[in-house]
C-alpha cells in the first residue's frame, strides 16, 4: 500500500524526503500532545484544590449545632476531589513517555498503551466530575418532589467555590479527548 | 521504516503473504468492533427503556397530595435517558462504517472519525450515568449533612428500578472504551 501512494503522489524520485517531512508531522503532533498534558494538569489540579479546600462555617451557631459546610460532607465531592487527583498524577506519569514520543514520533505501541488509559482517565474524570456536577445542581435548586432543599441558600461561597471547581474537570475532559483524537492521529498517518 | 521491518523479521522473501495475514487481523478487529457495537447498543437502550419506564405510585394518598415518584422528577435522570438514547442513535449510526471496516480493513481516516466521536460519547453516556449514579445513591442514604433525606425508604421499588438501569449504561462504557482501543489498535497495525 505505502508504494502504491508514494506513486500516486509522483513522489518516487523524492522518496528520501517522505521521511523527514512525515516525521515532522509526527514530532508537532507530539509537542502539542506534551502541551495538551500540562494544560489537563493544571484544569484537574486546579480542580482537585479549589474543592479540596473548601470550607464554610456561617457566622451563627447554637450551643449544639454549628453550622459548618464541607466538601467532604458529600461522598460524591470527595470521590470529585479523589478522580482529579488520580488522572492528575496519570498524566504527571504519562509526560515521560510523551516526550519520548517526540524524539521518536513513528512509536506505534507505546502511543496505543497512552490511547487506552487516556479513554479510562477520560471516563474517571466525568464520572467525577458529573457526580459533582449533579449534587451542585441540586444544591442550588434542591428537588420539590424528594423534598430536598438547595442548601445554597444559606452556604452561600461555598456553593460558589464547589460551582467554580467544576470549571477546570470539564476542561481537562476536553483536553483528554482531543489528547486521545491526536494519539490516534498519529497512529493513522503512514509511517 | 516499512522496509527495515520487514528485514528484521526476515520475511522479505514472503513479502506476498503479509498483505492477506495483515488483513486477516484486521478484519477480526473489524468484527470485534460491530460485535461490540451491538453489544453496546443493547446496554444504552435497555438503560434508557428501563430509567423511561420508572413510576411508582404509593397506594395511599391524602386529598391534596398523591405519592408518585417519576424520572422525571429528578433533572439527573432526565439526562440520563437522553444521553443514552443520543448514544445509542450515535452506535447504530455507526454500524455501516463499522460494517465498512470489515470489507476494507485498511480504511484509516474513517477510523480516526470513529475514534473521536466514541471518545466524545464515552464523555456524554459517562456523564449521564455518573449524574444518575450519584443521584441514586443519595436517594438510598439520603445525607444528614444537608438534611437530604433517603427517600428509597417510600420508594422502594422505584428505587431498585432506577439503581438497575445503571448496569446497562455501565457495560456500554465499558464496550466505547474497548471500541476506542481497538480502532486504535487497527490503526497502529502497519499497513
Amino acid at each position: 500500500m505505502t508504494k502504491d501512494v508514494v506513486v500516486e503522489h509522483g513522489e518516487s524520485s523524492k522518496a528520501p524526503l517522505v521521511g523527514p517531512v512525515a516525521s515532522g508531522v509526527g514530532r508537532a503532533v507530539s509537542v502539542a500532545d506534551v502541551f495538551l498534558r500540562f494544560l489537563a494538569i493544571i484544569g484537574t489540579i486546579a480542580s482537585a484544590i479549589a474543592m479540596g479546600t473548601t470550607n464554610e462555617t456561617l457566622p451563627f451557631f447554637t450551643q449544639f449545632i454549628q453550622f459548618e459546610a464541607k466538601y467532604s460532607d458529600l461522598p460524591s465531592f470527595t470521590f470529585f476531589v479523589a478522580a482529579n487527583a488520580v488522572v492528575c498524577t496519570y498524566l504527571v506519569l504519562s509526560i515521560p513517555l510523551s516526550i519520548v514520543h517526540i524524539i521518536r514520533p513513528s512509536a506505534r505501541y507505546s502511543r496505543l498503551i497512552l490511547v487506552f488509559f487516556d479513554a479510562a482517565m477520560l471516563t474517571l474524570l466525568t464520572a467525577g466530575a458529573s457526580a459533582a456536577a449533579a449534587i451542585v445542581y441540586l444544591a442550588h435548586k434542591g428537588n420539590v418532589r424528594a423534598n430536598w432543599f438547595a442548601i445554597c441558600q444559606q452556604f452561600d461561597s461555598f456553593c460558589e467555590r464547589i460551582s467554580g471547581s467544576l470549571i477546570g474537570s470539564f476542561a481537562a475532559m476536553v483536553l483528554l479527548i482531543m489528547l486521545i483524537f491526536l494519539s490516534a492521529f498519529a497512529l493513522a498517518r503512514r509511517h
